[in-house]
Parts: structure tokens; C-alpha cells; sequence
């Protein structure tokens, strides 16, 4: 049986991507997982088609140098935009973006109907709705763009009275109609899984991308014989491309505990 | 007498100097205005310094190149954190900052209180209080951070209750013991000069630094024999480092019309 010791590599435009880190900690405790913001350059969302794959490039070939075994995109703006392109570039490499993950999680519940969250940027390239009817033109879509969610999050007024009006401006709609299956397509909304769960009627059955990637990224190093040999704990190491002095904390609460081995890094580029 | 028909250089992190650019254009209908928004690097607010400041200079050669006589800094950001190094790095050309505007115009009321609104960053430097108070240590100055009023401006929510619930979180303290002053010290913030004016007792004048920066450049031209000849209207050219699809819509809204002569250009960097 093979195996590989080599690191997981995870990369996001920014600190988000640390719940896409934790959950596949939680779930391959063996693993060793290296990640990369690129918190110089964050939010992708905004940015056109262009530099995102050029950001792209620029971060796998930085995890790459580190010698990673495979490379999981946790950005929703990157897997909707650039996967093929980075599939292309690096061609023996797995690539797994965290847009595929959420698609496969919600896809084997078979629902009727599925109600996607995310960023403005997510939810205009139309990349969920789109994969989902690639492979089942029968389920009822819903895309939601929630741009509030973010610094709700950020801010942590998830419990805020302000949390709550969000959701109701969003989401008053689902509550006449409700979906067999919310989707969280940012990887800022684990965070919310509480509040939503709340607010919508107890039938909506919730996904969130981290834990869909997570579980994605560990069945996949199963099936290809990838999974690290060793069985003790792998080791977290994280670089960023800027460091403000809020990182620690933010970073905290995406990633669930405090981070070690942190490192700011220069990444080549022209704008 | 002297003139000077070179344009005014306006830079900012992202489109939200807009509103500086727009309100120069109402006070000053003969000059010629270029516009330089990085929006391949927006926000700024969450970098480290030394990230602002190379950020910067690449702004300022930039408009420099295309021969202005003046830089506007519409940035508070970059006002906060980076105007001494722009003034040392281009000791030839006058440097206006919307920070230093927006005091000039606070010190001229002569307050007794100032409450200072703005991002995390901003007021996280202390630039705003610390500038007050070097010109004059008894203002009392209270520096409040509003984190959600720039995405409850970009996603025109100043008349939901969003929007009411956000004042109050951030200024409900300054009800019972109102300032003689509020200063707006974003420049998203002039959006929500209605809101704010509704929601604050009568008696609190509200300064918005945009205006303020366009009187001061106003001022500062005057003075120096530095404002143009022409009698005729003054045109504007528009540069972004990135484009998204939204983006003209987005600025629409901050320049508070139609923007003609946009330009999508590249900036060398190593980040």
C-alpha cells in the first residue's frame, strides 16, 4: 500500500480559507497542512478574471516549492474562476477546489431544491448553480448574494441583532418556500451555521464548503493511496503574504485556535 | 499672476476617493483631474505599513508621470500612514492629504468635542486624535471605529434599518453626551451624511473630509498662484489597476455621475 508524508497544501486570498484548514485537520489529524493567504492581496472577489489566475499561479507554485502532495484551492472566487487554468498549469498535481467540494456534498443528498449563499463576486460568476445543473437540471436553484455576511463575521456580530436583519434581508424569501438544503458557498460562513440553523425552518439541511473539502480532500487521499503513513500528529505551517497587527486574532477565530509557525512571505508579481 | 493648467493628481486605494475627486470637480470647474484608483491592491486599510507606503509611491510616480501639478491623497489610509514619506520621497510637488484637510476644517469650527467616525484601520493609527490634539490638547475627541457603514454604503443600504441598527451600535454613546463636531473620516462616509444627521441631535455639525479636501485644495491653489487659466470646464481621466463588472455602477455612485475616459493600467510591484 503506498502512502505519502508529504504536506496537504491549502491556499486562500486571505484568512477565510482557515476554516477550510480546520476542518481538515479535524479530519486527517495525521496530515501536515501548509498554508498560504495571500493577505496582501485579499479580497480576490473583486478583481477580474485575469489577475485571479495570475494570483493563482504565483500561490500554487509557491506551495508547490514546499513540496506539496496536493493542492486544495480554498477560495470560492478562485475554484468558480480559475481551477481548470490552474489544473492546466500544473498538470501533476491534484487540484481540488472547494466549489467541487460543496457540489459533491450537496449533489449526494439528492435534494429537491438547494439555496446557495456567498459573496456578491461568488454568486455573479453563477458557478454553483451551474455546476449543480451540469449534473442535475432538476433541482431548483437558488443563488443568494449575502456581502453583509463577511464583515458580520469579521466583525463577530454574529449574535447582534444586526446579524438577524442581515438574514431576514437575504433570506426572508426562503422562510415562505424553504429549500431542502442551505449551502454555505463562503468560507467565512461556518461561522454563521449557528444563527442560520436558527433562523431558517429545522428541515433546511445545512452544508457548509469547509467540511464538505475537508471530507472531499480525505476521501480522495484515500482513494489514491496518498494518506500519510505516520500516526502522530501532523504539524500547521502558515504563511501570509502581509501581516497587519489584527492577523493573530482574526486568524484565530477562523482557524479555532491559535496559530504557530507563521510566516510573512514575498510573492513575486506584476499588477 | 501666475497659472497653472497641469491637472490635480488624485490618488486612492479604491473608488471610494470618488467622492474627493467629485467634490474638487464642484469646487474647482476649470481644473483638470486625474484619477488614480489601485483597485488591483483595495483596501489598504488591512496591510502593514511598509506595504501602504511602496503602495504609494507607485500611485505618486504614477501621476507624476502623466504631469501633475498637485497629489490629493483621497486615501485615509495612506493620509494616516504615508504622507511624510510621500512629501521626503517627492520633495517637488505638493502633497494634500484628506486627513490633514479634514483637521484643518475640524480646528477652524474651533469645537470643544470632536467625535472622529471611520474604518478599524484608520482609527486604529490614532492619526485623526493625535492630529487634533497636536493642535490643540484640549478638544476633547472621541475616535469611534464603524467597520460595517463602507459595506452598508456599497451596497446601498442607507435607508434600511440595516443602517439604523449600525448607528446605533456604533453611536448610540454620543446621544446622552453629544460632540459639537462629528467628522466623517472615510471617504465612504459622505453617503451616509443624511442618515447620520438624522439619527444625531441637531446641534451637531457634521464635517465630511471629501469636501473638506476639495476646499482645502481649493485654498491651497489660490494661494500658491497654482489654480488654472482656463475659463472653460475641466476634464477628468480615470485610471484603475483593476476592473471588475461592477465597477462602473460602484462609481457611478461615489463620483455622483457617469464616469467617461476609464483606463485599466498596470503598476509594477513585488509584494
Amino acid at each position: 500500500m503506498h502512502r505519502d508524508n508529504r504536506p496537504i497544501g491549502v491556499f486562500d486570498s486571505g484568512i477565510g480559507g482557515l476554516t477550510v484548514a480546520s476542518a481538515i485537520r479535524k479530519a486527517l489529524p495525521s496530515e501536515d497542512i501548509i498554508y498560504l493567504g495571500d493577505t496582501a492581496r485579499v479580497p480576490y472577489g473583486d478583481k477580474s478574471p485575469a489577475s485571479i489566475i495570475r494570483f493563482s499561479f504565483e500561490n500554487a507554485s509557491f506551495l508547490l516549492n514546499l513540496g506539496v502532495k496536493l493542492i486544495v484551492v480554498a477560495c470560492n472566487t478562485v475554484s468558480a474562476l480559475a481551477i481548470q487554468e490552474l489544473r492546466k498549469k500544473f498538470p501533476h498535481v491534484p487540484v481540488i477546489g472547494v466549489l467541487e467540494a460543496g457540489i459533491d456534498a450537496c449533489l449526494k443528498e439528492e435534494p429537491e431544491s438547494v439555496a446557495v449563499i456567498a459573496t456578491r463576486a461568488t454568486i455573479k460568476s453563477d458557478a454553483y448553480r451551474r455546476e449543480l445543473h451540469r449534473h442535475n437540471p432538476e433541482i431548483t436553484v437558488k443563488s443568494i448574494a449575502c456581502p453583509l455576511f463577511v464583515p458580520i463575521v469579521e466583525e463577530g456580530l454574529t449574535e447582534h441583532k444586526i446579524c438577524s436583519l442581515a438574514m431576514e434581508l437575504y433570506l426572508k424569501p426562503l422562510l415562505a418556500d424553504p429549500p431542502a438544503l442551505l449551502l454555505l458557498a463562503c468560507t467565512h460562513y461556518p461561522l454563521l451555521r449557528e444563527p442560520l440553523k436558527s433562523y431558517l425552518p429545522a428541515g433546511v439541511k445545512i452544508i457548509d464548503s469547509a467540511t464538505a473539502c475537508a471530507k472531499y480532500t480525505a476521501d480522495y487521499l484515500r482513494k489514491n493511496k496518498l494518506a500519510a503513513k505516520s500516526s502522530s500528529a501532523g504539524i500547521e505551517r502558515f504563511y501570509v503574504t502581509d501581516m497587519s497587527s489584527a492577523f493573530y486574532g482574526q486568524a484565530k477565530k477562523f482557524f479555532g485556535c491559535e496559530l504557530e509557525h507563521v510566516e510573512k512571505i514575498a510573492i513575486d508579481s506584476r499588477i
